[in-house]
């Protein structure tokens, strides 16, 4: 029997508590015969309601101290203080398994580390795609290749509020009140809809794929609210639509180039028909080409199943730490951000600025605003011909 | 080090040996700093110009009793004598990796099983889907949930020939000899077109989400050739393209319904836009709800990076044996085929036919057929009420 400990107890930790027992003995059967025991829930709030109360326990210590505890479960989210929880955890040999994309992009690195020297694991595939299975394919079954791209839609609050603005021609700030509403949105949307979010999450796949610590820091971030019902509409005029994107690229030097921002994505492109709350990710590897990974990147039960798998993971290697990620790497490898070429979707604010893009396909004109794509050209020389006159979408080639 | 050999030297074998020497120096990363080392290539042709000529033996006991050798890729196909020789190198303590599905499907039971006994891995990722994760993910990715469904687009060539039918407006037999000229057919191309390629996958994915050993001859497999131009319209009338689906139900009790026919896909499905030589398979969990894989499900290197992430996978665990996957079950436990409900799209011999099914949607007619859809119900009321007056494709709903 294995012992673990949860910490916290909200939307993923009781789901997680309730899908191992609803599925405990099919779980067991996948561990080798092991069940899978909750000794301990740590959060600060009550729950007198709980079919066991006896369970839960306000203090860290309780977890920490008992030897018993060989997994714990860090479902807090945020860094403090569960950085220093996983951290006391993976030192006293516990694995720690969690969903904490903050805290993953913030300390992996050091808790990895720790985590080898312990040989113990420290394991998040719920960190990103939500249930989506994504890190364990990044690390295993791709594995025979080197990553070359990652395109990932990987925050489901702005997808569904884009979704909303293609199919119901709503604005920005409608879908995200219906988003508000449905609970797919919190009162304060920033995280989401200006993606950090999906900025935490690109940079832990871009870590995974380049071997090396990509910090959040460094990726550029554009979110949606910028993007208006006319962008929208000339963007299904040229047979397209327009999504979040977090992508990262890793040249055959290793240089990685990464980003989160809006993309203008044709309609014939895979990632294009990925609606609503849902997330995917392709992956483009040198020996697999093109690979998706698609479903719901949220919500408690879809999480909290990516979590269990963890357990039952860390379950199978209790005193063998399993993962080669990613290391701390000194000298500097972004990619120039200057330096990308793309094309640009543009709304001008006269039909004058197109004239200064060669080759600029004009697509027309709403309330004194004009649209073009321009051919491809590096930021820099792009930037500098718009020279202010304009909002832009970067286009998904 | 990590001595390994590679039995058979076809498309798949001479992938493996470019994908392992390409990408040397990140398997190593992987593999925790073990070399990757080809020291045998066991085929009955010569190969007087490889690099390393060297390597080649037509004497599989060369291998069989070279203890320094710990991984053996077999990838000649075919059930003799992969069979044997697979069967006598994990009795010998070596690890197995195979993109064989025969195999695997007919004896993949008893080579587990021996694999187990002998403290090594008979690993088959390559053997679904070409390139894309699909057995690890649903072994371990996915171990948290109970699986309830999977449906697969399975085989590309008959996804290619499909494809064509619906773009191009070619009927089967134009579609079929377009595939032969680009090398995705063979010239004997029955194991494709009349389903059993996709039936020994569907068996092998039916076997790993229920755990019990699904027997590919239980498995009622139709295949595409008799599929016509007008099926292929009057589905798109219907906003709806025709696929081969292999699909697999598992109920709560355990009991199996497994499949592989032509269906009837809404456009909105996510399977509806997965066209040409790709493949992909959506697996229903109890938690995650819907998760889809997409990629190339052929093809030389994209087979080849599977194969070679199992060896990696296969270096890190030598003497664990790692997978507990299904077993043999006596007892019956498939599902009664008569007893499915479906919806039926039906090609009928005169108007007169439609009358029989209550509340059926009646598309049109062309040539003197008549098209029409069903309300759901069961397989044997609906043959019973059709006797033979016509053809007919099932619906995925």
């Amino acid at each position: 029997m294995i012992k673990i400990a949860i910490m916290g107890y909200g939307v993923v930790g009781s789901g997680v508590y309730e899908v191992l027992k609803k599925n405990e003995k099919s779980i067991a059967k996948k561990t080798g015969g092991k069940t899978i025991d909750v000794k301990y829930i740590l959060d600060l709030r009550d729950f007198p309601d709980h079919e066991n109360p006896q369970l839960f326990t306000k203090n860290f210590d309780d977890i920490l101290n008992d030897d018993e505890v060989s997994i714990v479960v860090e479902v807090m989210g945020g860094l403090k203080p569960a950085y220093e929880y996983s951290k006391a955890a993976l030192c006293a040999g516990k694995n720690v398994v969690t969903s904490n994309k903050e805290l993953v992009a913030e300390h992996g690195t050091e808790l990895m580390a720790i985590a080898k020297e312990n040989h113990v694991n420290y394991l998040f595939e719920a960190s990103v795609g939500g249930g989506i299975p994504i890190i364990r394919p990044l690390n295993q079954c791709l594995a025979a290749n080197e990553i070359e791209e990652i395109y990932g839609i990987l925050n489901g609050t702005t997808n569904y509020i884009l979704t909303k603005m293609i199919t119901d021609g709503a604005d920005f700030a409608g879908a995200l009140a219906d988003a508000q509403c449905l609970g797919y949105a919190e009162r304060n949307p920033e995280a989401d809809v200006e993606g950090y979010d999906a900025c935490r999450k690109i940079a832990i796949l871009a870590s995974l794929a380049s071997g090396k610590f990509v910090n959040w820091r460094n990726i550029k971030t554009e979110g949606i609210t910028k993007i208006t019902r006319s962008d929208v509409a000339f963007a299904e005029k040229y047979n397209s639509v327009i999504k979040l994107i977090g992508f990262a690229k890793i040249s055959e030097d290793g240089e990685v180039f990464s980003r989160v921002c809006p993309m203008v994505i044709s309609k014939n492109h895979q990632l294009s028909d990925v609606n609503d709350v849902f997330n995917a990710i392709l992956v483009k590897g040198d020996s697999l080409g093109d690979v998706m990974f698609y479903g719901r990147g949220a919500g408690k039960l879809p999480t909290a199943s990516a979590v269990v798998a963890d357990v039952i993971d860390a379950a199978k290697h209790i005193h063998i730490n399993k993962f080669i990620t990613w290391k701390q790497v000194d000298k500097d490898f972004m990619a120039d951000p200057d330096a990308a070429v793309f094309r640009f979707f543009v709304r001008a604010e006269s039909e004058a600025v197109s004239k200064d893009f060669d080759g600029a396909e004009l697509l027309g004109s709403e309330n004194g605003e004009w649209f073009f794509v321009t051919k491809e050209m590096t930021e820099k020389a792009f930037l500098d011909a718009l020279s202010g006159r304009g909002a832009f979408i970067r286009l998904l080639d």
